[in-house]
């Protein structure tokens, strides 16, 4: 005897990776979810290990599944309670509104909810909302933590009608990634129908339609950033040191007890020290150095030129991919470009003490520190100035707690930021903070050092020596852009503004030899 | 008894500082233009000036004025020999569209060619040739040179319908800046009525609609640059050695006579010995330090990013434009902030020695040629990458050559990149080119040098840094890519590629700590 499918609380359009695991994470919490998926062996794989899953839990219950293979959008809108919540997880782009036009032919209704989880474009989300409106409530939340995460507890960043998020809250609350209050540390799980209840939820509503998918590309360009600070610093041990994958490993693993602890940390020591199946070597030695890319975080860099907020660590990491795709042009390069290895400076490796080495290390972990905090700035700054722009309010205290846990780029760090934004929800600047311009003026000597390192041994750090730049630049009271005006109003008549005169009141020099003179404009 | 006007070659439409000078020169070359302006002063000012002008020049013939004064654009159209030749130069972006609309209503007919001079994006260039299909052509060139460009020699990148560019090129490299072929060096002229008519034209027709301006468009991406190294280097000069503005003035000028010769190092030093008239300090110490900008610069790194083509130096280049804005922010930051001169190391200059200053001015010269030359090496690769992705089929020797004169970047350098080009059109990359290669080589540890001077003594020097940071990352065959893709591969299932197997071959390695394996994907 089969039983009747039960009304289910939400579905789940799109059964891929994260979609998948996302449905299972809901019914892990009492959910009954409806799934659907063009490609029917998605549909019966997850309907499967939900069931196998939940009948090892519950010791052989088949009556106790929570999910609803349904085979049409038309039998997920009859499954669902109303109004209806349905969950979009299928590719940003076009598959988003193919999805939403389907939806709509099948009898979806204007007080609906359709949630898209992907990665889309901020903007696209903005249109959507005014685009359905009427037709249903599109309401977005962006998902971070890959495939784990959404398994076993995401950051979620939800955006849009209020509403609707009153509705959704339980849910996302229950299937996001929980911290620790009181130590900022995450509450880890990795077992299905293990939830973890207690603990402060990674999802927070972040603002009106887009300001999810905003902070969430934000956060990727900080990733971007973040693992291209770790890469230099693993080809700076790696050319600097001598060191094999192995020592590195060694040392990632030791910073990531520290201040430096990062789930990209422990991630990059765990890469590191894998041996490749196929051959004797380490498996990262094996790996081509050719890095993929999927847009969001030259999105962040797009944007923060655009509104006008210095990001270049985060621009450096996007362009730091694509250096690394053009692998001909440095095959050809690389024969033909002088540098210190080649020419003047023999290897210096060899000629280290172990207290030389220890202290390249050390010089080294400071300036991880340094430049992450700067790229970390620039993520914040950037959020701080598209919400002013866009009039979201956006809370940075809670954004900087949603990601403690759940996301890629979770830290123990992050517990420093959510501080400094509680005890100043209107720092403007993250290194305005005590507690971070305190320990970067504490170590920039050594993040000095390190750059220097990099550049006398020939190593590109473009990330590391961009935030220094940046870090330099916002030390300036005064910066040489007095010149630059002066060129400007040289060969363009751009005009500019003096110090000993009112804001705002422009003047012109007519730099000709003949009559050189000075107008107010 | 006034002379009837006659039929006009070309129209000025919108009379500007842009628009003036280029229809003054147009004049200057015999042709006749019939200029409209909706201020009517700005009209009549143009047709006084041109008359006074031209009977200087004649000794006193007032019949011998080349313009004619229009009141409305149906005026224009009626004074214009067929098939007309309308320039517009009337601000970027909706004006545009509304003097095309304008004219489409005054009576434009299909064979009629409109030139916007303006700086537009070239996207919105592309999208009006076709936007105004069979009602006139829509044709651009990008004009550079600044207004006395504009007036006795501008740079003009012509782009769009070729038939509309045979009609307009005898004008065009009449009124073009002129350049001589056996030096590369530009033949100046300052005076009305004083055509220069040998020597080589600064304007090529440069492909379909939208390519000129895309050009004008990395032009402007290098000058931002180009302008950034120089203040860095007055910076450095200012904060390393201690030089006043004259000293400074000074080094520029030396520098100007050798491989750093250009139009910008040139006026650079004319700013500094500059005196403030208000003031009995140096002008350039008066002008505020907050640098405007108007958006080329910025569409140029937007570009780069999209097109996945490494420009760093552009894109930092911008951010300092953006830092500089921030004055407040830096002011609070910099009492915050500790440095090397703040902290652990006491003002270097007075310690330096006459040989140690000309050491640190000889290694910045060093070091500024080299990042100019990736400057340009980054706006060269973006064109090729943009040429490729648009079929435009772009002639690098064409553009190198109409850089030499007339536009803001000229520089004797271009004619080493002309010459580059011309030995081998299917460069891809400015580095390849032995002169060039070798001359970086040859510097590259004065380079080194400068940037570490720049680090311990806390001068912010971002386009220089990253410019070597570029170059590093060039000289690299192998990049720390590797363990990108295995963090990737780790929490996104991104997969990879493996150094010994055959290209587009992906990989996913299972990283579980239970069941490791690796999967041809």
């Amino acid at each position: 005897m089969t039983h009747p499918s039960p009304i289910s609380d939400i579905a789940m359009i799109g059964l891929g990776v994260m979609g998948k695991n996302l449905a299972l994470n809901i019914a892990d919490h009492g959910y009954h979810v409806a799934v659907f998926d063009v490609d029917k062996l998605k549909v019966n794989a997850v309907i499967n290990q939900e069931a196998e899953e939940r009948a090892t839990i519950t010791g052989g219950d088949k009556t106790a599944a929570r999910m609803t293979a349904c085979d049409s959008l038309k039998m997920v809108l009859e499954k669902l309670a109303k109004p209806r919540a349905l969950v979009l997880s299928v590719p940003a782009g076009a598959p988003v509104d193919g999805v939403c036009q389907s939806l709509i032919e099948a009898g979806i209704e204007a007080d609906d909810i359709v949630i898209d989880t992907g990665n889309s474009l901020w903007t696209d989300t903005v249109a959507r909302e005014a685009q359905y409106q009427g037709q249903f409530i599109f309401f977005s939340s962006a998902v971070s933590g890959g495939e784990v995460g959404a398994r076993f507890g995401p950051s979620l960043m939800p955006s849009g009608d209020p509403a609707a998020w009153q509705h959704v809250a339980p849910i996302w609350e229950a299937i996001a990634a929980k911290v620790d209050a009181n130590t900022g540390l995450p509450i880890e799980r990795f077992e299905a129908g293990n939830p973890v209840l207690e603990g402060e939820p990674c999802t927070a509503y972040i603002g009106p339609a887009g300001a999810g998918h905003y902070v969430k590309m934000v956060h990727n360009g900080i990733e971007y950033a973040d693992m291209q600070l770790i890469c230099e610093a693993y080809q700076l041990l790696k050319d600097g040191l001598g060191f094999s994958a192995l020592q590195i490993s060694e040392v990632f693993s030791t910073w990531d007890k520290g201040s430096l602890n990062s789930y990209l940390m422990n991630i990059s020591a765990k890469v590191l020290q894998q041996a490749d199946p196929l051959s004797d070597k380490p498996l990262v030695e094996m790996i081509l150095d050719k890095a993929g890319q999927k847009g969001t975080g030259l999105w962040t860099a797009v944007s923060s030129l655009q509104i006008g907020c210095p990001a270049p660590t985060i621009a450096e990491a996007v362009y730091a991919r694509a250096v690394s795709t053009q692998k001909p042009l440095r095959q050809a390069l690389s024969t033909k470009l002088a540098g210190p290895t080649l020419a003047s400076n023999p290897d210096p490796s060899p000629q280290l003490s172990e207290q030389d080495r220890q202290a390249f290390i050390d010089a080294l972990e400071d300036a991880l520190y340094c430049a992450k905090v700067c790229c970390y700035a620039q993520g914040f700054q950037l959020m701080a100035m598209a919400g002013a722009e866009q009039h979201w309010q956006l809370n940075f205290a809670e954004i900087a707690k949603i990601w403690r846990a759940g996301c890629i780029i979770r830290a123990t760090f992050l517990q420093s930021i959510t501080q400094a934004y509680v005890e100043n929800p209107e720092l403007t600047h993250l290194l305005l903070a005590d507690s971070f311009n305190q320990s970067l003026s504490a170590r920039q000597m050594q993040w000095r050092r390190t750059v220097c390192a990099a550049v006398m041994q020939g190593t590109p750090a473009p990330c590391i020596t961009s935030a220094l730049a940046y870090y330099d630049s916002y030390r300036c009271e005064t910066l040489p852009a007095n010149l630059l005006q002066g060129q400007r109003d040289f060969f363009g008549a751009h005009t500019f503004e003096r110090t000993d005169k009112p804001a705002g009141e422009k003047y012109h020099f007519n730099w000709s030899d003949k009559k050189p003179s000075l107008t107010k404009v």
